[in-house]
């Protein structure tokens, strides 16, 4: 597989003013990243408000991703719509904005009718019919649904499959996975928790909320793993965790943004009905940048 | 509440030809369900694929629809999106093209957050900026989200917060809350194996998958319960609820669509991901239909 | 059907002093509850915290039960442990201690293995050995387990199984089971807050934590139900559904005992890991008994 | 903390012959298991069927356990009942027994309860009042409860609870929760799967329904890791994790069981409600075993 998918991508999250998108905004976040060792940016992913984003603002965005990602970025952009005619077009309205690939969740409205058949020919359809490749998305947190190994193992012989991104966090399911599926299968960790341990059994990469806060020692944790300092990454793993879960689990994108807000990024608020972080969390999320001196 | 609102709704099924959506069959199937004694029709209902349509495809249907109708027959439109902002835009839009009330289910992709705060937060900016009322909508059959009793009392009273589609099908949540919202605060069950007991409980009305399938019976219930012949519209229930279980927990709209060309509608096929109804399946609701004489 | 299983059940709490089961206690409220119309009561029922009281225990409790109990009170016991073997072991030991009908919920602690074909040879396990008859039990609230609605018809044949207390609230269940079992087959509605749409659809009776509290109000509603003075039993039942909930849903087992204690019965506390009710709590009970005239 | 619960523990089966318990065979197997390199084996866990023993039967087979176990081998046994109090009784009564430390899973009957100030209370008496030491047990496939991290950090404290067995398969959650416990605090890891990153993460051990099947390869593995062999460690898991998942996940007890019958253990069957696992699995089983080349 092409090396430009390759380490830790950013889930970028999507600024807003009075609710509306700032491209603006967007951009200058974009610019600071392109200082760091980020493989590239995932755009509209859960992270970015993905569901809270029209086709045409979705557009606007990946079209700026685009122009003010540098060149060595790779642009990913979330893709998922509930039905594989709707995912498809969408897809390909964002591969001609200019991304490079589509991660695309299942679809999870109508969950009770979302068995292994249903799930094996959106899939194939919107595969077959994307103008970029595909990366298969794992987020039973938010889905309610997680896609069998077995599917996963059957539709990474698609051609334009290439990869896909586990939110579940199960290490097991990566350790089996892994030996199922051709060795170019990209396997990217959505848990900035385990990047550690899914490196270690073969993971290729990782799409992170954290990378947003913590682009530098996200991509330090990576290359420390690559250059074979496992013991020093390892160490990282431990201290990350706790933002992480932060950022994550226990308070979700208004952390991030309040997080980027306090680094110097714009994070500003999140659409309705996302709220603002209370006082409490916003005291605990200082704690943790202090502590991994990420303030200055 | 105006009484425009009170009655029998079908969901309305979307009619697709080739994954696209079919105006002309959409319109065939309303000018027959003008024939009988509905009160209206949503569209872009659950039952309608609405996770499945985009924008604009919901907005000529929407308007599809509204010139069909007969006059007598009111247009309800489902208009949730995710986000705040992106549901008053679409809200609106259909709006324009000629529904008279949003039926607005909660976002839900982000559930971890969708605490009574936000949800009051996201109905109230909604019903702030809707240029027609909007109808609450409790499906956590799809959601996992229920609304709480308390949160639906109080966004009662906002004046452009007409009633609530209640899909759980919770006896006891109507019994509680219709004694503490207004007199006139329209109150739909969403599920066709009670209805007789919701309005015995004092709903007022329904919107449902079943009238689809069997509108003269939907409505005959309702028209024997309205003029005190009780009983009868006790024993029509019971003869309902197994087509009415079949069509919604366990078959879905295939189902719907698969009943509605047995009985001279257009059905058709779903949009991928939902797959065609088996061979069992289908033998399954021939049976029921016949048992209640709707096939010639 | 035995006409003695018929009407409203108090499924009785266990009451402790310093953790230890009160027999003294216990009589004092059964010969409380003598005084009413209820029909019996369950002992070892979910309210009873049977999973919190071991064998021994239990069978004190039955005896105890049976022997303070007017004799026109039936008695059912709580008989569930997880495998058949013990629950039939268990069954027969309270039969033998006076239980006249065993109330059965489906084990649960392996969840993922209880499929249709795992609880239909459990139940006729149980029932072919039990030597007393079985009343079926759905709480999927606290089991994570819905008792398929064809389970349950083909259970209902086996001679020994003369009932079920359906506990998930479900009017639509009850409406289509009652038309496909025989007509003495007992169906006891577990829900307060749903007694009278149950009756109305041909429930036998019910099995109430509510029956407790208010045990009066409890038999009023059924007995004006049965009376036929339809509209004021609904007008009693729409008094009863915010105390219920309350007891049930929102607070629970130590609702009930502390509402008790203000009623004269005793209550006290719960076994850990069940807490005392907090000081809101409290006062929410105190104005739902105060508005239903249950206080002094 | 003691060295006796450091290293790889058997989940035992409990062997039945007609549904009744079989000391004998319980004892012949326990004899096999002596010739290996566990550490220890634990009786009434999950895999052992616990729920479905009564508390006579328990002690019987602790007993045997203690009796039949080589000196080194330590005796873990399953305590939890749903009560403190009871949960007390039955753990001093097995510690009596001869059980060494006593492994406890949350009360979860009532699980809307069970929040943390309600789960601290419980441990801290279970702890309190139990003869032997106290490991915590986080099994959410089974009890629907994810033991609180920051609970666990504050349980830890307890001079009577030395540790945590975690078989909700979190990587994230060990990660996290090794720096915040005191060095000694035991980890085991549930999950068979995960094995190779929990010891790479700090884990002290496992307690592992695979360690019934594959004895030598649970120690293996574990041997490996501890003698620095982690690729060897690595590749081994890799392999191991397609049969652990059939034995736990997909198939359950019934399938430990019919792969012990064919390594020359007793399996046996369960009791009900667990059925007797299908031929299809059974050759899946056997290709898993083959492919480990565990059969003769």
């Amino acid at each position: 597989m092409d090396k430009k998918f390759r380490g830790i991508f950013a889930a970028l999250t999507t600024p807003f003013v009075n609710s509306q998108i700032a491209v603006e905004k967007f951009r200058e976040n974009i610019e600071k990243f392109n200082q760091t060792g980020l493989a590239g940016y995932v755009v509209m992913g859960s992270t970015g408000e993905a569901p809270f984003v029209d086709d045409e603002e979705s557009e606007i965005l990946v079209k700026e991703a685009r122009k003010s990602a540098s060149k060595d970025k790779a642009i990913i952009a979330g893709t998922a719509r509930e039905s594989a005619e709707w995912t498809i077009k969408f897809t390909n309205r964002l591969a001609e904005a200019g991304a490079q690939a589509a991660l695309v969740r299942p679809p999870s409205y109508y969950k009770g009718r979302m068995n292994y058949e249903a799930l094996r020919a959106y899939y194939l359809e919107v595969a077959d019919r994307a103008k970029i490749p595909v990366i298969l998305y794992n987020i039973p947190q938010n889905t309610q649904i997680w896609l069998p190994l077995e599917l996963v193992v059957e539709l990474a012989k698609h051609e334009n499959i290439i990869g896909l991104k586990e939110s579940g966090g199960s290490i097991a399911f990566l350790g089996e996975l892994i030996k199922k599926v051709p060795a170019d299968f990209l396997y990217f960790t959505g848990s900035g928790s385990i990047l550690y341990s899914a490196l270690e059994l073969g993971a290729s990469g990782a799409i992170l909320a954290l990378a947003n806060v913590a682009p530098e020692l996200s991509v330090k944790l990576y290359e420390l793993f690559m250059a074979g300092k496992k013991e020093e990454a390892k160490e990282l793993q431990y201290k990350l965790i706790p933002l992480n879960r932060a950022l994550t689990e226990t308070y979700g994108i208004a952390a991030v943004k309040y997080a980027l807000d306090l680094r110097g990024y714009y994070g500003g608020p999140c659409r309705s009905p996302l709220l603002p972080l209370e006082a409490g969390a916003r005291a605990e999320i200082d704690n943790y940048l202090q502590a991994l001196e990420l303030l200055n």
